[in-house]
């Protein structure tokens, strides 16, 4: 945001209320936490509303109905959606500047392959046979897209991406540096010499419109069929998804979780970091799974929040754990008991 | 499979005896739920079981001794592994095609490497000096191999895999894309102030025969010698293999996984998702690891089957488990013990 | 180390005290399980004493004061530190051979890019536009630095490393292959709709000096502002660092961790392999935290060391977890006492 805008304007673009001073003159975005004058910054975590009092910011965005705890000095703009309202100023402000339209003489894009008006087209690109490419396409440098793969309109590729044969990315996606999109999935039978046959990968994977997916992760196509991310699924960086595995729309999964075979996963699902799920199971719409969790069995239960290995209910495991940690306790007082009470015994039959 | 074939021809290839139509036409491979006429399936995992009685399949391919709970509609061919009869007819009628022999202009191999015959080299492919590469090796594009490296004969490495300066990688071996074989091993010297001192990461990496490697797996060089992944070993994808370990031959690895420095997995083992292994230990051949488990020390008994972080025996694991389930209640059961064995002790001392 | 060294010599290099021949002839290094003779090995990790005692190597660095528990037939070499007088030596005898300084034909360097002395830009390299980079800067074929950023003297891209626009990496930094920088952070507003707006990722990355960086890890760009990786911090492969996270000086990261939005790790902090932390939280300096630990809220005691998941204080975690070996038996000798007692309270209620 390298502009001059007053509070007021700002609030109108974000549909708020200025409390304090409309005419205020801004020029850049902050983060609460050592802003400085002239810049505006948002509230949306309450664990940092302790910068606001202190805050060096022009303006700070904050929910409809906050209420301070102590005294403010910079003026308020109040939104529905303070993290929203964010992210509609940062989009306008400061777009992301992507690779001008236009084709790099260091690429290889295939004769064969199709491909829309304004692509842009990085150094050392490479584009397969027969493979369709929609409008307003950005390929940074180094992508690889297989044979036969389709993408869909306004797509941005980051550098290194790797789409393999067969493919099909939807429109609107964002895929970001390194990630594998139709490696093979992990299918060996075992054999009587106590070795493995390879069991052929032959199907794809298809990821819907408006999905983004993280740096380096990884998305194994399916053995028959389709693996499938459908709309809006959000995916975090050095995720695993296996063969034949379905995410549901608009489900949004943390960083280093892995989902194993055949699983089907809801919509609107919450996933934290460091998740295992395995394979062959089914996720109800609307599960929220804490990070490091492992999902062994399918949750049936729409809406259900769930914590360990194997998780369970989260307040239920939170309960066990806050006994887990003066277990050693629990054993001696256990031990204690059983003395108490066999003396007890034996006192009782020598009676 | 874009053929037509019989099932009587099918059952002759994989070996299988024919319940049902020997002559009905075949026409694709499907997925058991949801197959259509004309295609084949199979029941290998019993969870599928129940899309038997309803498939739309021509044929399934099921075990030799598989008796149906419920009517049957469609033609079973029986066989002694579904799983691997279905390696061998996809491997027959859906082959995957890579690309032709031929080196792309766009691609550097350099003068002193020594290329067997029917190279396939890709485009933005570089091939370092001294390099040894077998016959029938398939190098998609921006695949790297650094100097003084061997691959063997018959292997593919897929879109951006790297392979350091001085590994060596063998015949017959899958890598896909992204993985690093070759990275530096994560070795620092604390020093007197406060700060770290890179220890030289000296030796190499040796994939032998019949290995398959997963998408942006990494494989880190030892420091003295070779990190060692044996014959007919198969890890999936973003596993992280440290310096100087080994993996004994036909041992499998699920996704995630990590296994860290100069540890030694035996042969014939099978490793579940998201384990961590520490380093400097021993396991023993034939052993399992349940998903998510974490291996503190050397595993010494072939063929135990451990879980937990540390992991101890599965079964006994299962039990601690399901009573940590209740643990807030086998403490407020200790607490109520506790009242009555005091309140007892109480009434004895009274009397 | 392709040389002939006496050990007398080597000793001299190290500053240790020679127990025994300071003439015999080095030829090379070698681990100290199967050395020959000729070579020179070390004892750093007792766990590998056994191995002193029949080692065919020629001469071994062990620590000054350490005390064979048997007869020792080769030649010791005492030092202060035996593992980091093993790095002097490899740096000194078996230096990394880096391609030297030039610019491939088949690289692309913007125009506006201002690159310093003896820059080695393999091929299918990118460097973007108004990128500055250093002197002796080593860029291995096939890396992507995007526009606006900068990279320090003396440092070295590995194949494959992607420095998205804008970043910053210090001097005297290594960065292994597959390593993204500067992905977009995870950010995303929830909609009325179910479904999500992005959040613009407007930071960067800044990487201080002599950082190391593991193969195909993620560094998130910030928000707004950084993510910062203090001077001498090592990362280890595959790890998740997220958007404004601060990773303090010459803290250590195993692989596979990840680091979520916005946390502050302190200086010097050791952290094992799959720890998952949390997003806003501090963990003060010199914290060690066990492998897959995951740390649910901030560690604010300096030196703290801690394990579990969540974590706590890694003594009271292991006498837990020992308990939790045994909950099943614990389990039923609670139900027996429970019995006993309810049965001595009916006895007493019956008297």
């Amino acid at each position: 945001m390298d502009i001059k805008i007053t509070v007021r304007e700002v609030a109108g673009i974000i549909k708020g209320e200025v409390d304090g001073d409309p005419e205020a003159v801004l020029n850049g975005f902050s983060k609460i936490e050592g802003a400085t004058a002239g810049t505006i910054t948002f509230l949306s975590n309450p664990a940092y509303e302790q910068f606001l009092y202190s805050t060096g910011a022009t303006a700070v965005i904050v929910a409809k109905d906050f209420k301070p705890s102590s005294k403010v000095a910079t003026t308020l703009i109040r939104v529905e959606n303070p993290y929203a309202s964010v992210a509609v100023l940062l989009e306008k402000f400061s777009p992301r500047q992507h690779p001008q339209p236009g084709v790099h003489a260091m690429s290889v894009i295939s004769e064969t392959a199709v491909c829309g008006k304004d692509l842009s087209a990085g150094a050392f690109t490479y584009v397969g046979k027969n493979t369709k490419i929609g409008n307003n396409v950005v390929l940074y440098p180094q992508v690889f897209i297989g044979d036969n793969c389709e993408i869909g309109n306004d797509t941005v590729l980051y550098p290194g991406v790797k789409v393999m044969a067969s493919c099909k990315v939807g429109s609107f996606c964002t895929i970001h540096s390194g990630c594998v999109i139709g490696s093979d999935g992990f299918g060996f039978a075992p054999t009587d010499t106590a070795n493995y046959r390879k069991v052929p990968q032959t199907g794809n994977v298809i990821i819907e419109d408006y999905v983004e997916i993280g740096a380096n992760t990884t998305i194994d196509r399916a053995t028959l069929g389709s693996t499938t991310i459908r709309r809006g699924v959000k995916l975090d960086n050095l995720i695993q998804i296996a063969h034949n595995v379905e995410i549901g729309a608009n489900t949004v999964i943390a960083a280093q979780s892995g989902v194993s075979g055949s699983t089907k996963v809801g919509e609107n699902c919450m996933i934290g970091g460091q998740v295992g799920i395995v394979g062959h199971i089914t996720i109800a719409d609307g599960v929220k799974i804490a990070a490091q969790s492992g999902i062994a069995s399918s949750i049936e239960e729409k809406e259900s929040i769930i914590q360990g290995s194997p998780a369970f209910d989260i307040g239920k495991y939170r309960r066990s754990y806050a006994a887990f940690k003066n277990l050693s306790d629990l054993l001696s007082r256990v031990n204690e008991l059983e003395k108490k009470v066999n003396s007890d015994v034996k006192t009782e039959k020598k009676k």
